[in-house]
């Protein structure tokens, strides 16, 4: 037990039986913790129960896991203890279009998103200055041929070891993951695609919604798996165009959403918010 | 204990205090429930702890408050339980403009609004056939002097005993509740009003938007009090307009923001999902 | 020359020149024409020409027809003469589902919508209540097998011709158009589908939005093609939506981004404001 | 007459009479001008017409005028010509809060938004690191007391003499003009206020929004006048909030709209698609 109270977040992860919230609840009064937040979720398609609370108390980090201990044993639950408002490692991988990486680094100095960046990786050297202005160690490497790509994926796991990585930001980074390291990086890389998905998967998606003739343009921010733009969806944003846009306006209107998509989905990771229901995704906002 | 399961929902409200999250999530064990929804919420402005959930039990209605008595004892608590789905009474005001009873009704006839509408009331006869339509009950009276305005508060009054009437809704109802009317139905009329709160209260607030060059215009439902349109809020919503439209279209784009936002609002009070947190509402969606 | 003076709409369309909106101006000013309401495109992709006004005149249709008609062939364009206000006579087709006939029937009599529906037909007789309430014929046909879809094509060509109908509506019918019914009623043939195109066409949108785990779902009003789903898009819409909601209650929030979706196309249609530019729409709101 | 053809934007604003489009386009015709784009409006509340068009020509600036200028004195209008893409000359005010003035700064170094930034001013030094990474001058003046106050205006009316601006944004600048400055700028400054007017006028907005238990919060740019927030509205937005948001995370979440929404208002108004109808704007977009 600590002088000072802490702010514990908690997740847990179940297959959905009775109690268990009760269970849940009961480790929480054990440890004297006030819960000042709790969500939960029971999914019907796959079974699983999911929970988030956080909790004021003066138990420690071990203190609090023993509470829980039964629990987690008893429910056979995956359970995460963090500290509410924490900065998470977070490793971003760059191209050259900068606002993506601008709006995340100035809100995180801005206070309103907790991560810290120990190292920004392009394949183009474009974003270094942008890096430096905001403090952030930068390096690139080009990005053109397989073995370059190999040479890419080698520094972007060293840095993930190296960093100890909670988090890896695809800021419009224009290259596509091979399955290792898609693999590797499962459930802790977010990419952004500049559309609405699952439409226009792939390249080009600003072009092919202009000819397609669509409404409203969208971005999606979504895990990174091996099947392309197919990773569970975090979250989504759209805005209206309308037929006088061109294409390259399109490109620049969507800039603001693909901003904004995907500096929401890291502040909810970050917050420990983002949980994994098979392809689906339970955001506890 | 019965046969087929009961669905319930359970609201309750105190004074927050550690420990109410466990003691009451430990009643619903002991009716042997399993929580499939909840939501809570501490308010630090007015230091009232919030808690809504969903249970399936066996438990029937006095069971399950059998179990939660001790809680509601400790804490000092108000604790409404309800069924799931169970049609709300409601009584429905309208004046001559038929697009919020429309929408109400519809949705209640396509089984997607919980409500039961005993009777429609109108200071104008003009929506009787509408509600004939949805074999609704519809009475008119004229409200264009002092007597007539207390026959019809009378008249209210009286259907709200008669039918046994949980929720009032104001549906453009044009005419103003006398204080003692709005001290009578403190907590369960809610009017729309056709503009975003707190701007344009009071007449005409479409002329006064088109004057005043707003860019996006709204509807706010929020429950009826003395002060007028300024009532806890229960939900808004805008939609964006331009220079070229008149006030006049004003008035009709405003329609669907009306009788979206007043829906939504019912649906919610309907599932006990709004609760009052002085001048402010906790809406659990 | 009338007495009173007309308020006509004015389209036109052809290859994009330097001068056309001069030319188009100029025969304004000779027919003696005020005009309210101008907007115009130049299609960069297809090099075509678009052009809608609105103008108050003495001048009829055959007077003002007379005074373009230089323009029109002197830029070899197409051109379309209508009056203000004037109801479009719209055939709506519908299966079971009522809320998007219902939305259309109910700003129809409310005088927002200028339609005027002489018939309503469905493979299924569950509306004609619904229509009945409006004052609209109705007429149901079983489609179960290839010889009666047959049939019920050849009832909705008679019904177009009977009638003179400019537009058929498909409000939630839930029939593919033979290609032979699509090429007869093409360019005047709107569809409402339940998502955001491109993103799940074809069969039960909301069941895979939710596999998918989408952050936003959707509608799209649409041109009826051969190419099932993918004609010219005239309007979408999104709403958001969270892990918590099931394929069902996917399907009862969508009801109302459809209605919306589709009033809106049919109004946008009704006032000769959606125009074709290849696979796109030009729209002049 | 050049070699290569001018982008030029022609605004042009009279009382509302038959026959100016047709003149206006007719000047165009004569100056051998393409129309890219053409915009009218009639206002009938003050009874102005208003229309901005673009043109590629040949002609000057003086040859296009010298067409124009019958027209312009046959209607009394006021009318500008100005180049597409020109960057207008931009003096930005700031205090502390950064996020509008690197949005800005961001879109204006990206190319996405057509202003130059010779100066930004400040009441507090806060900025000046960010105003220099974009190697924009900065400099800083306390404003505590009425003397501090007369020498920062006094200071602002000598940078808009200086660099010639046409434009000064108030950037979250947290000082209200005097009258006298506000005449001497009146048309040509912008704030940004952190609330949907006319909601939640002068101090606090986001305080006073959350004791109100608003559902939406927004963000309004207008022009400066004398009469506090109280200005010609040019831009709105706003985003849903719950009643679990704190006051302090209102206005986190609203940083993001003032920023989207004082962009926006400076790129319509760096390309002359902003004019004023008595307190009321016409939006050319």
């Amino acid at each position: 037990m600590s002088e000072t109270p802490h702010h514990w977040i908690v997740t847990l992860v179940c297959d959905d039986r009775p109690g268990i919230v009760h269970a849940v609840t009961g480790a929480i009064v054990e440890a004297e913790g006030n819960i000042t937040e709790l969500q939960q979720f029971s999914s019907l398609g796959s079974g699983r129960f999911f929970l988030r609370l956080q909790t004021e108390t003066h138990a420690d980090h071990d203190a609090l896991l023993a509470a829980l201990q039964p629990v987690i044993d008893r429910y056979g639950a995956e359970c995460r203890i963090d500290a509410v408002g924490r900065p998470l490692r977070t490793l971003v991988l760059v191209s050259k279009a900068g606002h993506c990486l601008n709006d995340l680094l100035f809100r995180q100095r801005s206070g309103t998103l907790p991560i810290e960046v120990p190292l920004v990786l392009g394949n183009h050297p474009d974003l270094g200055e942008l890096a430096a202005f905001y403090g952030v160690p930068f390096a690139s490497h080009p990005v053109t041929d397989a073995e370059q790509k190999a040479a890419m994926e080698a520094r972007i796991l060293a840095a993930v070891d190296e960093h100890d990585i909670e988090l890896v930001v695809l800021a419009r980074y224009m290259q596509i993951f091979s399955p290792e390291l898609c693999a590797a990086l499962a459930g802790r890389a977010i990419n952004i695609h500049h559309s609405f998905l699952p439409g226009f998967k792939g390249a080009n998606p600003y072009a092919r919604a202009h000819a397609r003739g669509v409404k409203l343009i969208g971005a999606t921010a979504h895990f990174v798996t091996s099947d392309l733009d197919e990773g569970p969806i975090i979250e989504q944003n759209v805005t209206r165009v309308d037929h006088s846009r061109s294409p390259e306006e399109l490109v620049v209107i969507g800039r603001d959403i693909e901003s904004r998509t995907l500096s929401q989905a890291v502040r909810w990771f970050a917050e420990d918010r983002v949980l994994l229901d098979g392809q689906r995704t339970v955001i506890f906002t």
